[in-house]
């Protein structure tokens, strides 16, 4: 076993783990941050751990461009790089090479594309992406794969998660297996539960130290999303940690907790946070909108972070306006902080065993609206 | 008297003192980092504190237009607004109102100008200034006047030191004294010892908690300051503190020090650490640069600012090179945390009365240059 994967307490189909790595312990469900290019936007790490995170995400794309996967490496992994000690899951580069679009070009063997820094030719292949996460030192390495466009016609689906169950396998035989390491397979074919099920079994048969449901969280809406792990989730292993790739909103995540995942990463609440928006209990709320103008509440009494423990809507609201970094940093904070929330939130619910009546209240208070003033 | 102004110890002209204020005492000679618009940029308040600042400086001219005083003032003042329980100086909004050159309209009574952000027409004479910093509840309130443009010509300067004097006066009348609470009168006269002269007399006449020096650092160059300082300091009683507006480099602020001044403010640690300069006492590096591309070494070893003790030059230069919100947070944190460092060692060899040979020192030090790899 080179990840040592725990299940602690189950609560129907949503599970408790504790998962193993070579830098640390991460409880489970967990959401890891975001640190595309070697830093969580806006955040010392520090701060980052401060929020509760135990995992943070770093993105193979980014890296290789710029410092280059080398370099960290000579610097000591990415861990030392950034000052991050705890546990690293970085993805493959599938997904951002994809996305290039006319920048790119897709052959059998691999992916060639134009740097969108300087406009210099790289190449992944599945056997390259492993020795950049291996470079990277991750703790969890995800396989190399096309994430499928949505919508897809099924026989487009089915040749997409056909190419990426070839290039999981190319991947396992490239990764190097270290205890404390592992490699995750991906799950693809859209929302077609036929192929779900053969890209489940096809990974199986490879055989991997977690299993990620990908290609979801790309239009096809939270019904289909739910509909999907439904037919999913029961295809994969029990024993293993299940991870839902870019996911998601507040409710998306509790939902897939629900259903059996047990890991997440998603931009939003970094990405919001620079842009005025804020998660809360009460749903959401857009720190630029002038109501707040003059508002001497925190976002939110209860919340714990450093942005509602010490400053007002109206002071937010002005550094929004203004411009100002430190508008970016709190929000970041805030939204951190409050994604972490949920998932203690959750884990203790598993652990009660009243995840189903916690969601509900969690539910009902998300759809009464932002908290008005006494 | 409304502010408390104790000398400790004296090493020539240069003086260790200790300000007290309504919202707590300051350690002089003192480094105020500059809070434009209600934020120390790119740095929580509790940073700003932990970098050893004492006092900030708030500006009338940003806040009037953005958030508005008076919206300041119902939010509890500047200090609750903005989280620095600590002693604000705020300066008159002069200096900003006579850079918008175009924008502005000056009178004898004073100025009326154009917001920069919208264009809404405003106004500011001594009166409404010394209102406006009320409302901001600054612990410490400057004399609104015209800061003379440089170089001047004799007859320039001396009209447009005597309006600032006039003003001055006008001020002093509409200042609401209290406890705790203080004005400071502006010396004026560009770089005309006669004109210094009158400046400092006409103040005195009129009676303040504190004196600065303002028009310097504004193209003179240092020589020139630091000759109009050897002039204009000992017209400044003993018994009050000395502020030079605006000044400086770390030479600039040593070489003040040595003249008998008390007080700085500056913007350049905290702009220079959102454009990859760092100040280190081996002199100033610029993080761009592709030299400290593969440098695993902190930007100074002794330094003991989160930048040098937790990060490579290698990181703060891919951050910088990246663009990352971190870059600009680690590198005015260091600089801010350079200049605490200095004003520290300043007092310390005040006290010690070893002011001369440890100036001597950091000069040398300096001189030297960046620290190379061992």
């Amino acid at each position: 076993m080179s990840l040592s994967f725990e299940l602690l307490a189950t609560d129907g189909a949503a599970r408790r783990g504790r998962l193993t790595t070579a830098h640390g312990t991460v409880e489970t469900p967990t959401f890891m941050p975001v640190g595309t290019a070697g830093t969580v936007k806006a955040m010392l790490p520090q701060s980052v751990a401060e929020t509760g995170a135990q995992i943070v995400l770093g993105n193979t794309f980014h890296l290789m461009l710029r410092p280059g996967a080398e370099r960290v490496a000579a610097l000591g992994g990415l861990h030392k790089f950034m000052n991050w000690p705890g546990p690293i899951l970085t993805d493959s580069g599938g997904f951002q090479v994809m996305s290039l679009k006319e920048l790119r070009k897709l052959d059998p063997d691999g992916v060639t594309f134009r740097s969108p820094n300087d406009g210099s030719q790289h190449r992944l292949t599945p056997e390259k992406s492993m020795e950049i996460q291996h470079l990277l030192d991750a703790d969890i390495t995800m396989s190399f794969d096309e994430c499928t466009p949505w919508p897809a016609e099924e026989p487009v689906a089915a040749a997409s998660m056909r190419l990426s169950m070839k290039w999981a396998e190319r991947g396992k035989r490239a990764f190097r297996d270290r205890p404390g390491y592992g490699l995750f397979g991906i799950v693809q074919g859209s929302t077609f539960p036929a192929l779900r099920a053969e890209s489940a079994k096809a990974l199986l048969d490879i055989g991997f130290d977690g299993y990620a449901v990908g290609g979801l969280a790309v239009g096809e809406g939270q019904e289909m999303m739910f509909a999907t792990l439904d037919t999913t989730v029961p295809q994969l292993p029990a024993d293993k940690p299940r991870y839902l790739m870019g996911v998601g909103r507040p409710s998306d995540i509790v939902g897939a907790v629900k259903r059996g995942i047990d890991m997440f990463d998603c931009v939003m609440p970094t990405r919001s946070g620079r842009t005025a928006q804020a998660f809360t209990r009460r749903g959401e709320l857009n720190l630029r909108n002038a109501r707040h103008r003059d508002d001497p509440r925190p976002i939110d009494e209860l919340c714990a972070c450093p942005a509602c423990t010490n400053h007002s809507r109206a002071y937010l609201h002005h550094l929004i306006r203004s411009e100002e970094i430190l508008g970016a940093m709190l929000l970041t904070w805030h939204n951190l902080h409050y994604y972490q929330d949920i998932m203690r939130g959750l884990r203790t619910s598993i652990e009660r065993g009243t995840l189903g009546h916690d969601i509900a209240a969690f539910e009902a208070e998300q759809g009464r609206g932002d908290i008005e003033p006494q």
